[in-house]
């Protein structure tokens, strides 16, 4: 429905002229967008292959500002969704994305936002197939469904850690965090490279689909390491003990938390990482550093999957920590929700 | 990401328990939904079918209004996606939700919505598989993704139409267009059947269905009649002619037709109508009859799809009538756009 709307912006493009114009393009030719004129996309199975499908929304005010540039914003959409279907051990595959605009969006920003989107489809090897456009008095809101393949029975799930399992991270944690403490206090500033991290992620679809053979549980961090490896831990039935100081900190978060001690908890609880966290049985150390070669990324061992529900935090003394948020009940409006 | 929100609702319930207390039960126990604990879900092909998935956003203010019974929202929300569907032959298999809240959304708005989506999902012989819940400081805004299966390769497209072709059109048209200016005039009014209409589509998956064999382009009407006509004109690259006379009006549109000759028109640009509009090759009327029996649902033919690529409506005396808007062009705000 609704797919003829006028967008009031300048020179009165309507939505199938900007699809024209900006979409259409994104297909990369693939006939199963069906040249995004048929308001559905059609996909025969391949043999082989299951489907991943995941869906996230961003929406101004609670996960991005107002001014953040359009191009960029595009790619961290995308990003996000890619990171979902990494942790699953998908590739990806093609998307959809629902576009809510405000009405007095200017051709520049649609320009901007198409573009960040046709080089980062493009990057990870992904295509637009549909979707939807509409416009309204209120804020902009994002919402893309993303599509991955994954070779049939290999997808990994959050259900699948067992006792003794030793839990892994891929990256470095708390940097996104940090750029975003920086992006406030000072919204222009996002030459940093912690900044960065927070307007541009990085998934991880490579290291996921070398682990898709050997992972018992993955997720990607996006709610915070200790708040994801809780789904996990609640998915599977088990508890965790990692060690603060075995979580692998960049350069400049180590700084950090050399003036604020609490910054490592902050670094841990505070989301949008998108590495991925996983959990494979011991043992396998020479393999997961076969990935973490080939992927040129590292891969750090934090901690252990435990009987039980607790999910512990020990300290470099070994004593457990007690964090009584797992960085994931902010309050909304709360720019790291 | 994002998926550990606190909603700022009456009783402070978080994303997960809003998940678990309302919509887990609307996977209906499907595994491919994985309880919707995981972000994702997996499907494995299913031999001989396709996958047809199309993209529907609803946005406050635009599409509905502020108080419209999130009971209704939910069912019109899922039927407008299920509308498209049908337009390409498929049948409901599955969907992902994108709910954007209003901060002080209460809890009884939500267990509405939940239970409209419920009713429908089993009326309709679907499910939830996943999705994204978030709050901000805008309007409600709702994004469905819907998967429907199709037998391999029988998907109708709207690029089909041939020169001599048929143009069908199942149920009544207007009825919905009349609803919603009832329902402007008095927003507590939705008793009648047209305002039922407008609140309440009822798609036509079962005819889609059986369209898949005879039909030769097929789109939902929603941009109104005339538009959606134009599309399937411009998908097949033909010009068609309807005549005004033979397209199906209810009585209530009639008798508006009556107090305003104008309106004639009006139904067939007003949109929402969510009938299937379709071509197939002359000559095939008695299976046409047969489905309409079959699905209890007229199908009335209204013309017949021409060489060129003008869209003509003839009156009732076989004269041109000069439409210069098609039912797609009204300003964004008006409430049928």
């Amino acid at each position: 429905m609704d797919d003829r709307l006028i967008f009031n912006i300048q020179y009165k493009m309507d939505e199938f002229s900007f699809i024209e114009k900006y979409l259409a393009q994104l297909t990369f030719g693939n006939k199963e967008a069906l040249f995004l004129k048929d308001d559905a996309a059609i996909f025969s199975p391949q043999a082989g292959y299951d489907f991943v499908i995941t869906k996230d929304a961003l929406v101004e005010g609670t996960h991005f500002f107002k001014n953040d540039d359009p191009y960029l914003l595009a790619k961290k959409l995308l990003r996000v969704n890619i990171s979902d279907l990494a942790a699953k051990g998908a590739t990806p595959y093609c998307c959809f994305l629902a576009l809510i605009l405000p009405k007095n969006t200017s051709e520049e920003w649609l320009k901007g936002f198409a573009s960040g989107l046709r080089d980062d489809l493009s990057e990870f090897g992904c295509f637009l197939a549909g979707g939807d456009t509409t416009s309204h008095e209120g804020a902009l809101a994002l919402s893309l469904t993303i599509i991955g393949l994954v070779p049939s029975g290999k997808a990994i799930l959050r259900s699948g850690a067992k006792n003794g399992d030793s839990v892994y991270v891929t990256g470095t944690i708390g940097d996104s965090y940090l750029g975003l403490v920086s992006a406030s206090v000072n919204s222009t500033n996002a030459s940093t490279s912690t900044t960065s991290r927070y307007y541009l992620p990085q998934p991880r679809p490579n290291i996921g689909k070398l682990l898709s053979d050997i992972a018992s549980a993955c997720i990607d961090v996006s709610d915070g390491l200790l708040a994801d490896l809780s789904h996990i831990c609640e998915c599977s039935e088990v508890g965790a003990e990692i060690s603060i100081n075995k979580v692998p900190f960049s350069e400049d978060v180590t700084n950090s938390i050399k003036t604020d001690s609490e910054f490592a908890i902050k670094a841990i609880t505070g989301g949008d990482d998108y590495e991925l966290l996983f959990t494979a049985p011991a043992g396998i150390e020479e393999k997961i550093a076969e990935i973490s070669n080939q992927a040129s990324a590292p891969i750090t061992k934090i901690g252990v999957i435990k009987i039980g529900s607790a999910v512990v935090v020990l300290d470099k003394h070994g004593n457990e920590i007690v964090i009584d948020k797992l960085g994931y009940k902010h309050p909304i409006g709360n720019k790291n929700d």
